[in-house]
């Protein structure tokens, strides 16, 4: 059943772009669940609210960082979909296992908030986008492997340009874990760093 | 009101499969609330966390079981509407009912990730994804006994396939209650077994 | 900026109908949230959790209940703007109107899960459904006043059957207040058999 | 791999309209979850629900607030993409930066609900608002900026005016943080007045 006739492709892609948007629109709204207000008794509130507020960065920082993250992945997913027009059941299931890992990532970012200056939880965050990462680099592999899903061939420099980018990252988060157990916080720089050099590329690469 | 005037429906048809990717996508995506970061004071984290994190093994097997399942739904979902182009209200009704069912997923889910090692939270578990999967059969049924809201007639042999597999499987499901009796572990193997087995019987007919 | 060029509100609309269609699956998903795995320690399971289970029987009718409604809801929300074809700001603002009481249904629906024995929660969740059903009457009200907002005009026969009904429901609800004082399980009576007579009506009418 | 070939912008366009409408829906329907059902022993529930549901005051009108802002933000982010045909990465991360402002309104609703007779958090859900409303004035100033972004050029008057609208609203934001050092309460008065001044200017103007 999963074969469509000639124009129907079109809308089924669609459906599933939509569904993925669906994940991606409600992992990053849900981030925000895990930001709860402190409690304090009522006659203390003036002198020790600032301070609980301040307290809870952590969580303010991994709100942003799994925004970011998620954002970034959309827009890759966004670029990689673009061209493609039609689709097979291993793409589907390629798909499914990207969208089990955007839903997933609340958790780690959870984790992070919580006990963010130990190793383990900056470990498996960064494991966690590195495998996102890669997942999206295999449904961009797959994809233009397959001229049949995309509406025309794509330029093959660009397709080697994005596929490098796209193991080159996941590369850099595992290579994260390796300075995580030294330091947690270069660790999390790296990200940072890692985030901007990219911006940079491919700012300058489609000047 | 519902009886749309040519060449609206499949507008109509699109809200219909809108608003159940919608809730295909907040299902899944619940799942991980379940998940749990644990609470571990400061000083004892180094040792404690790893544990605790391996402690939540049964939570991550049953986000994956109940990711793995109301993506399967989705895939048949798709490949039922897919004909589809126009609808009335049994057919609305029946969707609503499965809609309901896909809602529920995430309590069974909690009650395995809980209590997954007796057998009340399993036969649960299994009677929800049964129901869930007699459902999409009686929409398949319902749609394709009325060749008016399909697009055209469908091949009575790949429609009876589907409607055996349609049977086979919630079948398979009840079973397994019956199997949890004896063996709690068993009837969750069971579940597997089917997935890759019902998996490589779809990959060989659309070989 | 609201005043779209002709050829743009088709989009438009379909605009305001998917935040709608959010809003309602959201809705619909989030009840589940409401039913919690009961606690229970390890070496009890066996012996309590069939009864913990069943005690939670408020809890399932609430999400029946409440899943039934918000579809309904979905239902009469689609056959109001499937004619629909143009907006302005009043037809916007009662959108909005109805959306928070959609969205707010979950409270009252934990409400009755948690005290349903007893009159306030009863009431508070017949005033909900009251409210959430006339907004839909005024839309509809404002809509079919407006022939420049429809594609076409309507049939006024069909126009006032549905506003009629679209009032005799909230006052079923509100009386429902009423009878509530006397009798909460009478009044949750009074509901089913009203939806009841209702889906027959509507069947009666468009055989 | 962000530079669509002439006649596939539309379609991206409206993927990006689909993923911010996804937050907006999500955003609003999450407020509820900050409404909890109070706990009562069984026997003191006819005697303590009432005033304990009254008491839940603050949040009703965080809801409500919230509820009225996010719908706001809705409407206006509606108005500006409706010229918008084209896009690049500046107005893709100015909208991410708008919906990660849209994603974080639960949570000072939530202090603003537990605490909204402090100054603290009357004074975070101004700032936030005030700097959602400028994200929004940003996107539209830098889309407007760009021709090539639009459909066609927009009449500089109104463009005018919606970019003086747009900086007033976050200024009286910014202004009544001021105002909540010295009371609380007109503070939150400056807002809703704030509102019924631009919902009647805004009536004036398109009348």
């Amino acid at each position: 059943m999963l074969r469509p006739r000639e124009g129907e492709t079109e809308r089924d892609r669609d459906r599933i772009v939509n569904l993925s948007d669906g994940v991606f629109a409600i992992a990053i709204t849900l981030l925000i669940l895990d930001i709860r207000v402190p409690e304090i008794s009522e006659n203390l509130v003036s002198r020790q609210l600032p301070e609980a507020l301040l307290s809870l960065w952590p969580k303010y920082l991994g709100y942003i960082l799994s925004f970011v993250g998620i954002s970034a992945f959309w827009l890759i997913h966004h670029s990689i979909f673009r061209p493609i027009r039609d689709y097979d059941r291993t793409l589907l299931y390629l798909n499914f296992l990207f969208l089990m890992v955007v839903a997933f990532v609340p958790f780690p970012t959870s984790l992070l908030g919580e006990y963010g200056n130990h190793q383990l939880p900056v470990a498996i965050y960064a494991a966690t986008l590195a495998v996102g990462r890669l997942l999206l680099t295999a449904i961009h592999w797959y994809s233009t492997r397959n001229d049949r899903l995309l509406d025309e061939p794509q330029d093959p420099a660009t397709v080697r340009f994005f596929l490098i980018r796209g193991l080159t990252i996941p590369a850099i988060f595992l290579l994260s874990i390796a300075v995580s157990i030294f330091s947690v916080g270069v660790a999390i720089w790296t990200w940072l760093i890692m985030l901007a050099v990219d911006a940079l590329v491919i700012h300058r690469r489609f000047r």
